[in-house]
């Protein structure tokens, strides 16, 4: 069941009512309307293939205009290249706009509004607050949280079940913490961040002195004594972690969307707006620029540097600095095994071709 | 400590009954006992090295059959391929099978069943279960549980303590959550599924649209309105994440394995019977078939589609759709690192050592 | 906010009293205070670029010898061979030793104990403590922990919040679970161990049996009865997952250190002082050696085996056994990604490039 289909998550409302109150601040749309029909009343966003007549949809992919001419939906959400491929007289409502992805994405959040705005916001009596926690207006926090000493939840914040915030935490307003998020002591996130369940803030980067005076090969920890700062606008996925610092601080700037299951080490730094994709990992004490990409399990090693505007491909491993704008990919090319293997083997005598091929030029 | 070992684990119980008791629909096996021994009690099941005089044990793999000769095992399921290597006599009584390793893994769940039953099942006073919830027959839930609104729970379901459920949730029946599950609202899982610690579905997929009316690279969330839906007899492994859908579910089919540390991401869809190793992770809107394997930390890409019965090797990386059955692997190979060093430097020249080797053919 | 920034953090100490105080066991240091300042009070451990005139600081790495010119530090941890570089009058006092990275991170710990000594420890009236559970002196335990029957938490140990220790556990002395950890049943770890946030101890191992007697491709569970086993000294890091074996015990030797997000499957077994940073996964039944370093998101196959001393490069995936000690790689070279498209390309063809050469050598 997809809460878009719940018939109670929203109440229907008429398209262009919904258009003039969502924030379409900075986009341009208009509502095209040739056969005259009713205003349509819209309950939800929907795909093409399972909208309803109640669905407004939204297509950006040339690819998929095939679909329109199946859709149940109310209204979609088009761009003025797609009006040509369009017969003279189509079943829904015709919202024409610059980029309907981006458009989509603002009706969503104002459908997700209506739905938080229904849900009581209370402190439930199972939650474990320390009196010296400082709380501000609205402030919605779950069962079986804990907020210990110190703590300053501004406004609006919802702590979600069985969170647990350690003291001398900072947690800007209007931010989401899912179920069963974890905040070691000094955290400190600002506004509209949404942490998803299992997030793991603030726990000890890897830090250990060698240390063979009891026996040889032995290790002797760093204390992490830094703490965790994220900007204002930061999405954090599901069990994904970010470790404190040693000394200082590790930092993530505004607008940065990190994925699930990603490995931030202590003492990193990521740029405004930058976005890593899931099973990414960082290592410590490595600078990343402002509007990076970062895909699926890509790697970076320890204390290197990463230019503004860098885009890493899925699955790469990057060991030294990148300056320079642009996509960088090392990913092994895929094929079938049996012929991965003979060209595996090859490549482990590489340079021994190189010199066979070079003997061959002098003779 | 294993739990096998523990004295209080199972009532000792006679070879054949062990045998008759258990699940063995659809397979064959036959008590040798040349030497007429008394039937062995059974209290557990045990490697051969580990195994003592109350033990069954077994051995697939032609390898291992020198470990027979010293194990103390009671009784070993073995292969009719294996009778020739034995002794004349035999310590042990042998369950000759066609696939040991099978008729173990049925054994294994009697014992489990038998410890099963022996605990409580109990709905802990300190769990928080929303009026609306609706409790089957049977149903455990443990401490510091949270059940919310409107969430549907099927008779024989246990629930691990500190598990948060989200509103609009269906749980099938027989259901096993192990401690620290979330879900967030409106997942549904069918019967007999087991969800280990940590794991989150449900947390909204990774969608943002790119979004520069504020700022350059700037992003703006998409809402994930879609669900998540798994069959029958899924397993779930600790701290594995399966994303919600934007707009449709993400879709699990029956008999699925995950194990660990897997990233699913929003939209995808994976065939029945489908197993994924370790730390793999795939990204959104992909869509594999039946009877896939996809081994350890491998990745694919989103968007993309696999076949039925395709396999992918261990840290491969899959960036393009997959159309026939196989073997597919991307991994450099492993080198001591001078080595490895060399052909990584001579591979960076590898598109030039073409030519040059096209102009010694010219010449 | 740092911890270390924290005025209430510590009690300012004399230099002098520190490192007396301090554990320096094997460790030689001298105060060099040439110009006769007073004693300087410290109050915690700072970088060189953010010390204030109550902090000590260090310095190991030559690189950053320029940084001492600008620091506020009172005092500064230095190996021998910088005080040439120095000017004749420093602003700070000298700690000239051998090995300035490691009383670094002895004076941490100290910090950390005068740290710990402040908390309160107590069990919260929230705890859910069998009464079976055997609890030694002084041991803390959070607010919605839940603790099974037959668990034995040994003196001096402290349980974070929403922590879920299953039946027949064992902790062993002053060991340290962060918020929010799991153990299964029967998991047992030794004194001093640290478990971090999201850790998950003891879920079912990966097994299945191919079963096709109801459907081809189908599976059957193993049930997993092995237990997990951590020596002493033992770090597991964040959202990290250490699987119960599936007969005998997963097993993680003395002063093993493992990062975030790390997967290691049933009935592996890793050597004292073996150390592995975020990301890296360990298939099952492998067996690493002593004094190991696995480096960020490399993986290991299953079944096996890495002699002592060897150490992975990040992100390097082993498929077979090392048996030599020494530094192993796997990685695909970074590019460019339109270079990298042309060499990926060529690489597909390397077993046809090697016949090509070898004809061209012929004629």
């Amino acid at each position: 069941m997809t809460m878009a289909q719940d018939p109670q998550a929203v109440q229907a409302v008429m398209l262009d009512e919904l258009l003039g109150a969502a924030d379409t601040q900075g986009l341009t749309w208009e509502i095209k309307n040739p056969q005259g029909r009713a205003m349509p009343r819209i309950s939800g966003i929907a795909s093409l293939t399972n909208a309803t007549p109640q669905s407004i949809s939204f297509l950006s992919n040339p690819k998929f205009f095939g679909q329109l001419a199946s859709t149940q939906a109310a209204a979609v959400l088009l761009p003025a290249r797609a009006l040509e491929h369009l017969p003279e007289q189509t079943p829904f409502l015709i919202v024409c706009c610059e980029d309907p992805y981006l458009l989509y994405s603002r009706l969503s959040q104002w459908f997700e509004k209506q739905r938080l705005a229904r849900l009581s916001r209370t402190i439930h009596p199972t939650a474990v607050i320390h009196e010296s926690a400082h709380l501000g207006q609205n402030v919605a926090i779950g069962p079986h949280v804990v907020v210990e000493e110190n703590v300053s939840i501004a406004s609006g914040v919802t702590i979600g079940p069985g969170c647990v915030i350690g003291r001398d935490c900072q947690i800007g307003s209007d931010s989401l913490l899912h179920a069963r998020v974890t905040f070691y002591a000094g955290v400190s996130i600002g506004e509209r961040c949404i942490i998803h369940s299992g997030a793991v803030l603030g726990a000890d980067g890897f830090g250990f002195a060698p240390d063979a005076t009891h026996e040889p090969g032995g290790w002797s920890k760093i204390v992490q004594f830094g703490g965790v700062v994220l900007g204002n606008d930061v999405e954090v996925g599901a069990n994904t972690t970010i470790d404190r610092g040693a000394l200082d601080d590790t930092i993530i700037g505004n607008d940065v969307k990190l994925d699930n299951l990603i490995m931030i080490g202590h003492n990193v730094q990521v740029g405004d707006h930058t976005a890593m994709a899931g099973c990414a990992g960082i290592a410590g004490s490595t600078i990343i620029g402002k509007r990076c990409t970062i895909a699926g399990a890509a790697m970076l090693a320890g204390h290197i540097r990463l230019a503004d505007d860098v885009h890493i491909s899925g699955a790469t491993s990057v060991m030294s600095d990148i300056t320079k704008p642009g996509r960088y990919t090392s990913v092994f090319p895929l094929a079938e095994h049996s012929l991965w293997q003979k060209n595996a083997a090859v490549l482990l005598q590489l340079a021994q071709l190189r010199r066979r091929i070079r003997d061959l030029e002098k003779s």
